[in-house]
């Protein structure tokens, strides 16, 4: 598999190339299929959700396929209940709650290593199927607040607050995340990224006291290849390392040569197209994914993607110029 | 002005003090003005915005008051209708309709100015009064989106697309700003800071080709110190020099020591306490503004500041307890 082969820093003719929220609105076979059924249901059924999944790479013929689901979703299996109007919207949790969380309830998230197998079934042999999970940082940061925020203040807080707290909460959170990732991996992934989406927000002290040691929980001994994503982190890139994935995604705003300076240049590094330049033209989208080419110049251990999830704006032509530049040759 | 010295670099007793709304929601005689009058008509009447800008001053003791503004109302003075519901909204504009805004027109932010001499007249002379404006591009983005957004997808995409244009838009956007700086220094501000709010969604590339120019623009040539503040622009702080402003503010994302070291130590640099820890409790509020001001160690240069406006959530007895431990026996 190509990308597995670029997660172990092998030689390759061109580098893999998938994109975050490739199965999504901008694909006009999404819409069709979203238009009877909802998000949540879309999620919870693995027909709709291995349909989903299948659609981009059917479509573009990229190198993996990554499973619909969202990052909230295995926390139902913890006793959280969420809805989704459209982002996620639950009754706002303290500290001690989190930290008191049951044990992740595998029968709880069957439908999602259902998914898994049956988009295992169909996929191509040499394409990856990554499975995935939200940060604990991250999730902790949705279920103080009740739902999406700019600023996640109720987490930004209570760090300050109660950090010995803070640290249990996550580190119940690792735990659950440890044993859905290692749950998909078992069901049909070959690699599991670990989306850190509002890492960001954090400086360098609280990430290293509180985000790493939680990502390093929900990672541990997994025996599948690791992808830790945190956009807006250029100032923990050169931290990131401590979290101990086998690759790390990079948003836009560092060129990708500096986010190796920063990461280390052994690093495996995921990236970094600015998903916006994506709803310009053909031409214009070919010559700034040439751009990220160049830099990476096809040195060991680049997986081509996008800084950040694609926009639902995207028009499909020129999803197709950045795959046809990427590919070129090589299909 | 304790803030002018620390923007000259003199050594100091203590730095100076004041922060980000300040003039806000986060104080009871605030909400009680508000109540009376909406937002709009506060930044319109100067009687009610030189109230609202002395507040905090009276209160706190502070070192400088900034103007009750926002940084849209000065594009009402070329031509551009903006509404708040409570965020700006407007009619989303095209480049070439950015780029061909008629001159600001000084006779249509006359209140602004009026503000300005109101709060001089009442301001005592060792407290600094700063003006300020939007950037060029964190105006742009909300001109070319019709208001607030969180990924600024039309800027971006604007600028891969046409970058002449966005070039000729932004310097327009920067001439008018420069007046609109000059005439607030005209009218008795002492200081102005350059607000660029989203900047920090940039690449480094396309900060250096887009957004220093034409912040340099609207900087040139004034005759008073300037600040440039961009927050989650960690990526970007070498590159800040290149503004040419007196000092640059930055977010609390990355150590003030970790923020001389890439501005240069002989950088005025103001922050950087997370806004976020005012809402846990004073002791908490005390011991981290005691690292931030450790970490400072009163070096010539230092203006303390939160890393961003104050939440509205804000307790103000936690507000006291930051001014008292920044202000110690040297009020």
């Amino acid at each position: 598999m190509r990308l597995v082969d670029a997660l172990r820093r092998r030689p390759l003719d061109r580098p893999p190339i998938w994109f975050m929220r490739q199965a999504g609105r901008y694909l006009p076979e999404y819409r069709e299929l979203r238009q009877r059924h909802s998000f949540q249901e879309a999620v919870h059924l693995p027909e709709i959700a291995a349909e989903l999944t299948l659609q981009p790479v059917r479509r573009f013929g990229l190198d993996a396929a990554i499973i619909f689901s969202d990052i909230m979703t295995p926390l139902e299996a913890m006793g959280v209940v969420v809805e989704f109007a459209p982002g996620p919207r639950l009754e706002p949790m303290t500290l001690q709650q989190v930290a008191d969380l049951p044990e992740i309830d595998p029968e709880r998230f069957r439908f999602v290593t259902q998914a898994h197998e049956k988009v295992r079934a169909e996929l191509p042999d040499h394409v990856a199927l990554i499975g995935f999970a939200g940060a604990p940082i991250t999730l902790l940061a949705y279920l103080l607040e009740g739902g999406g925020s700019k600023e996640f203040p109720a987490m930004r807080s209570a760090l300050h607050r109660s950090p010995e707290l803070a640290a249990r909460a996550l580190a119940n959170l690792g735990r659950g995340m440890r044993v859905y990732l290692q749950a998909q991996l078992s069901a049909g992934a070959d690699i599991v990224q670990l989306f850190d989406s509002w890492a960001g927000l954090l400086s360098v002290t609280a990430f290293e006291s509180f985000a790493v040691p939680a990502a390093r929980i929900a990672l541990r001994d997994l025996e599948a290849p690791t992808i830790y994503f945190a956009p807006g982190s250029a100032h923990l890139l050169d931290r990131f390392p401590q979290v101990e994935a086998t690759g790390y995604g990079v948003d836009w705003r560092l060129s990708l040569s500096a986010a190796w300076q920063r990461l280390g240049e052994e690093a495996v590094v995921q990236g970094n197209l600015d998903p916006m330049v994506l709803l310009s033209d053909p031409d214009t989208v070919s010559g700034e994914t040439r751009r990220v080419l160049e830099e990476a110049s096809n040195r060991p251990g680049h997986i081509f993607n996008l800084g950040h999830g694609i926009h639902h704006a995207t028009p499909v032509e020129n999803v197709e110029a950045m795959v046809r530049t990427v590919q070129g040759g090589h299909g």
